[in-house]
């Protein structure tokens, strides 16, 4: 079991820059996001876009931000649960929440916040018949630990950017890399295109276009797949591996269970501290809603700021805060 | 007289960026600020110290910060009226209000935002007898246009940093410069020490440590300065100008007397706009309070993103708003 200070459900901007805010305050953080990577939005959906409206920043990557913010809380030293998706929560204490992933993991915190964005990042499912049975059998739809596949044979499916960034990774790790795509172009970046293709010419890959994946078999886990070619029919291919990666979408999913005000798929809170109907439990980002609220990264930070204030004052209640400015005292002093 | 879309009373950081949250919405802007240059606090106070807790900058210069933001604002070209206080407001017509500056420039404008922060920096001023009489008669508190002091003479007093970088600066322009220290030793940055001592001993300039000045002399203009040394008593010096260069301290000043709401020398708002107790009047940053104010630039950034919202629907109330992202959109859109 994890315990931390501050329970952060999230690792989108404003799950990170709460990192920031708790740390000035020497709440210490723990991370949960059901994506491999932290970033939220801006790594999933649009890294190598450019954001114009991010204070002092006339234009940054949204990857690049991404990182500046893990710089930034560096010194807070988070952790990290990713690839997991926050499942329950339970109050199992005065001051004491218990949060658990889908996967069995189990955090304890006295003040847990959501910065769920748009919802938990959940993989678009090819409709395949009997594909539940070999998940985590065999069936993965994201790359969470690269290693995993070392010296195993894999199938990748999809057309994308992870479909091709995986294939041309794979290919040095996995003993037999196969990529199967319904079309025969691509939507990723011409480069990675360019590299997937060579690597197919030079045999250090198996490119099947045209071509889609209908059917998987396997004894409790998986051994052999269906794949059908537009115009030459079926034929079965033996694997230990399938990764279909068809992109991500948000779903509310599990927030809308627990017990919190919702209003329009988000959490409600209030201006004061931006905390939510349970005390203890607050919400920052995309994930709430007030009055006025714009779903803009900056107004999350702003927010969590706020709600970090509070925490501190929740944690400790006969405790003073007084308001410290970085610039006064640095950040060695914090951490 | 000058109109605009949105008059921001102060350049700090937080009237800076309302200019681009603004500028998003396709209004124009003019800032009022008592200082000569913008920046507020981070450029009078704390250029050269570095801030933590700017989201996204590990650390950034206040200096630096201020840079960015002017350079993010400047595709929406806004204007300026620089060492100039904001005095008076008047509504003169539906949807108008009238600023007069304590230098009699008139700006009118539908919306005013004010981003006063901790109020309008005023100068220290010596405690001369007679002083007031000469203001703007050849005392000057700030260097606004040194093209002013050109070929004239020029007594600077103060031991900062802004008395001698401006010794440095006029040494170049003015006919004749003089700089009067009460004390031996200088706070401002070894460097800055180094080369006014060097222009003393090349006669560039005269250098008067251990001394002070204590009285002005003049018919309608300042002509004559009185100046004691700590050992060898009272002598007088021509002079054309006399620039003391004590510091700024910012005052509330009008702030507090235009009809706003007023809790602790700060301007009530509510958190849904950031709006005041007068329509079509907003407040951000320093200058604002609501429960859980913070006083932090990241703060205002987030309320003058929602204020410059609601000034859109209050100068456009037939119009329907949709939140664009920038990153969708580039810059060069709303510009
Ligand atoms: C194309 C595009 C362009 C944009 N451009 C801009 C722009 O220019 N400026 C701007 O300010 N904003 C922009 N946005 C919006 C911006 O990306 C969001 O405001 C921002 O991502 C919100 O950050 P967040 O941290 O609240 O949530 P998110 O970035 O959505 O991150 C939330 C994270 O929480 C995780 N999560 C949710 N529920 C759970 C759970 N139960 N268990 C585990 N993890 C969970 C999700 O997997 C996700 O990673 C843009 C968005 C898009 C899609
Ligand atoms: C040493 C120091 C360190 C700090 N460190 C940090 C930090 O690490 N992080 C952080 O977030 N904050 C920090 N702060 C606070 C930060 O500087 C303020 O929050 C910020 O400057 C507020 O910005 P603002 O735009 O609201 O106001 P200001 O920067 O105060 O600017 C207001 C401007 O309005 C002008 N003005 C006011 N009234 C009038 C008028 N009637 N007419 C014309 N002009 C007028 C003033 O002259 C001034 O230039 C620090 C402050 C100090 C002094």
């Amino acid at each position: 079991m994890i315990t931390t200070d501050v329970l952060i459900i999230g690792a989108g901007p404003c799950g990170l820059f709460t990192v920031f805010e708790a740390g000035l305050l020497k709440l210490r953080c723990h991370l949960i996001d059901a994506l491999p990577q932290p970033g939220g939005q801006l790594t999933e959906i649009y890294p190598k876009k450019p954001i114009y409206d991010i204070p002092g920043y006339p234009t940054v990557l949204a990857g690049d931000l991404v990182r500046n913010l893990m710089e930034q809380i560096a010194p807070f030293r988070p952790t990290f649960t990713l690839g997991e998706r926050a499942e329950r929560i339970e109050e199992v204490g005065p001051r004491r929440f218990r949060v658990t992933t889908h996967r069995g993991t189990v955090v304890e915190a006295p003040v847990i916040c959501i910065a769920g964005g748009l919802g938990s990042f959940e993989p678009r499912k090819p409709a395949i018949e009997g594909l539940a049975q070999f998940e985590e059998r065999g069936i993965e739809y994201m790359v969470r630990n690269p290693e995993q596949f070392r010296d195993r044979r894999v199938v990748l499916a999809g057309g994308g950017d992870s479909a091709l960034d995986w294939t041309i990774y794979l290919a040095d790790v996995a003993a037999e890399v196969t990529l199967v795509h319904r079309r025969r172009d691509f939507r990723g970046a011409p480069d990675s295109v360019e590299k997937v293709h060579e690597l197919a010419e030079t045999g250090r890959i198996r490119l099947l276009l045209d071509t889609e994946v209908v059917g998987v078999q396997g004894n409790g886990h998986l051994r052999e797949l269906t794949l059908q070619h537009r115009e030459h029919g079926a034929f079965t291919q033996a694997t230990d591996y399938l990764i279909p990666l068809f992109g991500l979408t948000p779903q509310l999913g599990p927030i809308g269970s627990w017990g919190l005000g919702i209003h329009k798929n988000a959490i409600e809170v209030n201006t004061f501290d931006y905390s939510t109907n349970v005390p203890g439990i607050y919400a920052v980002g995309d994930i709430n809603t007030y009055p006025g609220k714009l779903k803009l990264i900056l107004c999350g930070f702003h927010e969590a700021t706020l709600a970090m204030q509070s925490a501190y004052q929740y944690i400790h209640p006969d405790k003073k805060l007084s308001l410290k400015y970085t610039t006064v005292n640095g950040i060695e002093a914090f951490a």
